[in-house]
C-alpha cells in the first residue's frame, strides 16, 4: 500500500466520521447517462388478481385502521416495497355486497378505474359517484371519500396512486372522517356540472390543482375512442383524461390515458422518461417491454419502468388503460420521450407467476 | 372680457394651432365616473328579422365582394353605425335553400347561433361543421369559414363578431379564400376529437387562443341546463361556453351564454362594465334594462350596455342566448360587475320598431 | 329606376326604420385587409410643447375638478378627438414648484415619462415615488395617485394611457381621493421591494394584472441600453418594461419600451398591428414613417398609427421612449409585426406645426 | 394456531408470491397522518468542510469521470445515501488554483452559493458566470457546465442539486461535452442582459423552465435585504430568487432564498412540508429544530427534514442562505405551512461530530 493510498483511505474514513461522501467515486451510479430504474417490467394476471380479491373477501373485514381490501402490486425490483413502480402505487381493491370502505382522506392522490361489479359508489366531498365498468373515478388529494357498495353483488376495480412520490417527498398528511361514512350531498352532481364538452357553469372559476369532473364515463371514453380510430389509419387511438376547466391532466400528479388498439397492428415502439401502470380493460394481445414479451388478457395488470422501450399488438380489439407519473414528469419539467426507429426486437418471452396449487 | 380671458383665449387658440387640447374643460366626459355608453337598450322583434330576411333572400344574391347576406343591428345611440352596441357586431344572416356563401378570413372573430332551417354547415378550416337550431358554431379569428346550404330549405341564424372591437384598435385584416369555398376535409371533426367533457387526444396541446372545438350542439347544452336547474332553487341557470382544453372563453375577445329562465322569478338586478347581445331562442318574457321593460319573444334580439341594470322574467321556461365582451374586459382586467341590492324598478315600457305598412 | 331597384330602395328604406343595416354594401370598409386607421403619422415638436406647457403654468391652476394641467395631443386624423392616435393618449403635464395635483382613481392606466424638473414626486397608493428626468412612473388601474412638487422649480413629463381604449369599451371608473393629496406611506417603497433585478420578497405572489414595481429609474435603464448595444452589431438596443413578478408588461393595457439608437445606422423598417407614440428622451435624428421623414430632437413626440412602417435613423446617439397598444394586442391575440424586406424610401418630408407668431 | 390464522397465513404467503401485498397491515406507514422523514436534523461544521476541502484538494485530482471535487452531506437517517435530505443534495465543492472541472450536462439541477476565493468561473452554455463569495450561480438542468479556476487561490463553495429527486423519479440523463471545457462565448452575458430589474430585452419571451439570469450577485442581495430590514419591525428579512421574466423561481425544482437575522431576536417557529439546507454565510447564532439546539457560525450547513418545526436566533446579524425543494413541492401542490402559535422548547443540544485527532 502506497503512502498515497494511506493517505487516501485516512481521508475516506475521516469523511465517513463526519458524514460526508465523495463524489467522483459515485458519481456514474447518481448521474447515469439514462435512466436506471430499479422497478423491473412485470405483469400480474387476472385471473390470479381476482382469484386472490375473492379470498380476501371471505378472509378480510374491511375496518377503520386497514381501510381497505386492497392487494398492492409489488415490483420485484423494488426489494420489498409495496409499489408497482418507483413512483406509483397499482392495487386490485374489492368491495362486497353491502360493504363499504370508511371515509379519510390523504395528500395522495387516487385514481380507481373500475374492472368488474356493480352497486358502488364513492363519495367525494359529498358527491357520490356511481361506479360502472370502464368508468374512471377521481379521488383527489386531500378529498375526503368512501367507497359503498348498495348492491347485492361485489365490485372489483383497479387503484392508481401516487404513493411512492409522496413518500419520497415526505408530503404525506393523512384524516379519518370524523363519521364511517361521510354524508351524501347527492350524486354524480360533478358529472351534471362538468361532464358535457366545453359548457361549464357560467362563472367558473379554476383555481383548483385537480379537475371538479370526479368520474369519466366508460360510455363517452368508449364513443371518442370509436370515432379516433375511424378518422385516422393508426394502429391505436389514444385519450387523455382531462381537467375540462384548465386541459391539465385530471389530476397534478398522474396521467390516465386509454389506448385503443386495433388487431393486427403493432404499435410503434417508443420510451418515456418515468413509468406506467397497463390494466387491460378488454382484449387479448402482447406488449413488448424491454425486449420481453407480455402477453395479456382482460383483467392483467403490467407495469413499464422509466426509459424502457414499449409497445403493443392486439389479437383482439383492446382497450388498456394507462396511469403514469407524466404530469409530475411535465410539471418538473423533466419529461421526454420518443418514438423508436427501429422496432427493439424480442429477447425473451416473460412468465407470469401462478399461485402455488392449493 | 378681462385680461386673463382673452389670454386664455389666446393660450386655447395657440394649443388647437399646434394640434394641442387641454384637459382641465374636459375631465369629466374622458374620465366619467361610471361608463357612459353612447348605444342605448334596444330591442329588435324577431318577426321583422325574419321578414327582412325573407326579402333579402328574393332580392340579394350572395356573391364574392357583398360575402353575406346579412343584416346588422344597428343601436339607435351610435350615430348611424352598422354596431349592436360599442364593442359587438349582431345580425341575422340568411342563406337560402343550395346556396352558399364565399369562403373568407379575417381577424374578427366570429359566432352563429342558428335560429331556424336546416341543411347548412359552415366550413372551418376544412371541417364541415354541420349547423341545426339551437347550435353554436364558432369561426374564429382568421380560420378560413364559409357557409354552405345542401338542403332544401334556407337557414338563418344569428351573427355575432368582435367588428367594433377590432375597428377601435385598427386591427383588422381581410382575406379571400382562393376558391368560392374551401374543400371539406371532414365533417364534425372537431365535435369527433374535442366533443366529450375532460376527454382529449392523448399529445393535445393548448397554444391556439381560440377553442378546438367548433360546435356546440344544442342537445348537450339543453341537458346541462336542466340538470343545472334541477340542483338548484334559483330562478335561472347558466352555462358558459368555453375552450375544453383551457377552460377559457371559447374565443379570446367574446364570451357565449345560454340562460334558462325559469317562468315566474325575477332574476336578480345586476349590471357589469361591457355590453351582450341577448337572442331569444325560446319562451316570452321580458327584461327590465335600465328600468325600461322590453317584452320579449321566440328569435328577439336585444342588447344592454356597459354598466346598465338588467333582470329577466320569462312567462314560459325561456333560453336566452347570450354574446358579450367580457372576455376581451377580463383580458385587460376591466371587468366589474355587481349585482343590485334592490330592484331597479320600471319607468317605462320599450315599443319595438315595427315596418311600416306595406 | 327598375322595379329591381325601386324594391331594393324601398328594402334599404325599410331597414333603416327597424334600424338595421345591410352588410354587403360595406364590407371593405367595415373589414379592410389590412388595418386602416384613421389617425395619421404625426409629430410634437418639444420646442413648442415645452413653451405651451410654461404658458400653461402661468394661466391655469390646478383644482379639484380640472385635476390636471395636462395638453393632450390631438391627432388630425381623430376628427377633433384628445387623442394621439385611435387607442392611445399622450400628453405633456406641468407641475409647477411647491404645487401638486389632487388625488384621484380611474380604471384608464397610465404611465409618466419624466422630461425636465426636480422635486416631484407621485403618490401611488401611499407609495411617493420620486421623479428624475428619464424615470418611468407608472399609476396603474385603479390606484389612487396624486403628484407634488415639493421642489424650487417646474417639472414637466410625459403623460401616457390606454383612454381611447376604455372609452370605446365603455369602461371608464373615476374617483376622487377624499383628500386633496394622500397620505405618503413611505418614498420609494416598491423599488425597494422590487427593484432587484430577480429577487423579490420571499412569499411574493403574484396575482394583480400590474407591476408591484411602480418606479424605473433612467440609471438601470441606460445601463443595460449599454450593455445590450456593446454586445451586438445592431444599429438599436431595445428594452421593454416588465412587471419583475410575472415577466409580463408593467400595465395589462401598454407596454413601455425604451430605444437607443446608434448614430449613422437606419434601423429595420418595420410595421405592426396597433399604434405607438415616440418620446424623443435624448439625441436628434429622424423617422421615416409611412415614407415621410420627421426629423426629431429631445422633447419631440411622435406617433406611429397601425401597419404603418417606420424606421428610424439617428445623428446623435438617442434614446427614444415608446408606448403602444402592444400589451393589449397581444391580450387580444391581435398582435401582429414584421419587418419588410425593402425600405419603404422617402415620399414627403413633414412640417411641424408652429405656434404663430405673436 | 385457528383455523383463521391458519387460513390467513396462507393467503399472506400466497400474495407474496405472485408479487402481491395487502394495504391493511400497512396503511399507517404508507400512509402517516403528517411527514415521517427519515432524514434528521443535522449540522456539519464549516471548519471540518473547509479542512477537508483542503485535504481533498491535496489528495484528489478532478478529471473526467470523477467530473468534480465534491464532497457530500450524507444525512445520517438516510442509510447511507449520500444526500443531505431526502430530496435534496448538499455538498462543498473545492476548486484549486489553475485547475478546472470538465464541462457536462444533466437533467439534475444544481446551484452553487460561492463561500469562499476568488478567481473563478462557472460557463453554462458558453456564458461565462464569474463567481464571488455570497453570489447565488445556476446550471439549470442539461444546460453544459464547466467550472475554471483562472486564479491563484482556490475556491470553495457550496453545492445544491435536486439529485434525490431525480432520482427518485428515474429520471436522470447525463452527458459530457466532447470537449473538456467548453467555448465561453461572453462573460457575465445573462447579468448583462437580464440583471435590471423588471426591464428585459424587447421581444423576450419567456418559454424556458428555468430562469435566464445564471447569477445572482451578492451585492444586490445585500442591498435589499438592508431595505427590507429597515422597513419592517421583523426579526428577519428574507428574498427568494426568482425568474425575472416569469417571477416563478429560478429552478423549476428548487427554491432558493436569502435570511437576513437580526441579533437577539428568535424567528417564529414554523413547519413546512419538504426539507431545506440552510448555510450560514455571516453571523453566528443557533437555529432550534425539532426542539435541539444547532449552534452555527460561518460555513456551517444544517439541515431541516419535512414538517419538523425550527426557528432561527442570531447573536450577530446573520445571513442564512436556503436551498429548498419547495418549488418542487408547489408545483406538485403538496406544499403546506404552518407558523406554530407556541414556540417549540428546546429539548437537547446537538454535537456536532469532530474529526478524529490526527
Amino acid at each position: 500500500m502506497t503512502d498515497v493510498d494511506t493517505r487516501l483511505d485516512a481521508f475516506y474514513a475521516d469523511l465517513g466520521s463526519v458524514d460526508l461522501q465523495p463524489l467522483w467515486t459515485q458519481v456514474k451510479n447518481l448521474l447515469p447517462s439514462t435512466p436506471a430504474p430499479a422497478a423491473v417490467p412485470w405483469l400480474w394476471q387476472g385471473e390470479t388478481l381476482r382469484s386472490l380479491a375473492a379470498r380476501a373477501r371471505d378472509l378480510i373485514t374491511i375496518e377503520r385502521g386497514g381501510e381497505r381490501r386492497v392487494l398492492a402490486l409489488s415490483n420485484p425490483g423494488l426489494g420489498g416495497a409495496p409499489f408497482a413502480t418507483s413512483t406509483l402505487w397499482g392495487a386490485i381493491q374489492a368491495l362486497g355486497a353491502h360493504e363499504s370502505a370508511p371515509a379519510h382522506r390523504h395528500t395522495a392522490s387516487a385514481i380507481r378505474f373500475v374492472l368488474e361489479g356493480s352497486g358502488v359508489w364513492t363519495t367525494v366531498d359529498g358527491d357520490g359517484c356511481h361506479m360502472h365498468p370502464g368508468d374512471l373515478v377521481l379521488t383527489p388529494a386531500w378529498t375526503f371519500h368512501d367507497h359503498v357498495n348498495d348492491g347485492d353483488e361485489p365490485m372489483i376495480w383497479f387503484d392508481g396512486l401516487d404513493l411512492p412520490i409522496i413518500g419520497a417527498l415526505d408530503a404525506s398528511f393523512f384524516e379519518n372522517h370524523p363519521d364511517l361514512n361521510q354524508p351524501v350531498r347527492g350524486f354524480d352532481l360533478s358529472e351534471q356540472m362538468y361532464g358535457a364538452g366545453g359548457r361549464v357553469p357560467y362563472g367558473t372559476t379554476n383555481d383548483s390543482p385537480h379537475s371538479p369532473l370526479l368520474v369519466y364515463r366508460w360510455k363517452q371514453s368508449d364513443a371518442i375512442l370509436d370515432k379516433l380510430l375511424a378518422r385516422t389509419g393508426e394502429p391505436v387511438a389514444s385519450i387523455e383524461f382531462v381537467d375540462p376547466t384548465s386541459g391539465r391532466p385530471a389530476l397534478p400528479t398522474m396521467t390516465c390515458a386509454l389506448h385503443r388498439v386495433v388487431p393486427g397492428r403493432r404499435t410503434p415502439s417508443r420510451r418515456k422518461s418515468g413509468s406506467s401502470i397497463f390494466v387491460v380493460h378488454h382484449g387479448v394481445g402482447e406488449s413488448v417491454i424491454g425486449g420481453q414479451v407480455f402477453r395479456w388478457a382482460p383483467g392483467d395488470m403490467f407495469v413499464v419502468p422509466s426509459w424502457v422501450p414499449f409497445d403493443h399488438e392486439a389479437e383482439t380489439t383492446a382497450d388498456l388503460f394507462e396511469v403514469s407519473d407524466e404530469a409530475t414528469m411535465r410539471a418538473l419539467h423533466l419529461f421526454r420521450d420518443e418514438t423508436l426507429d427501429q422496432w427493439q426486437g424480442i429477447t425473451g418471452v416473460f412468465e407470469p407467476r401462478h399461485l402455488p396449487p392449493s
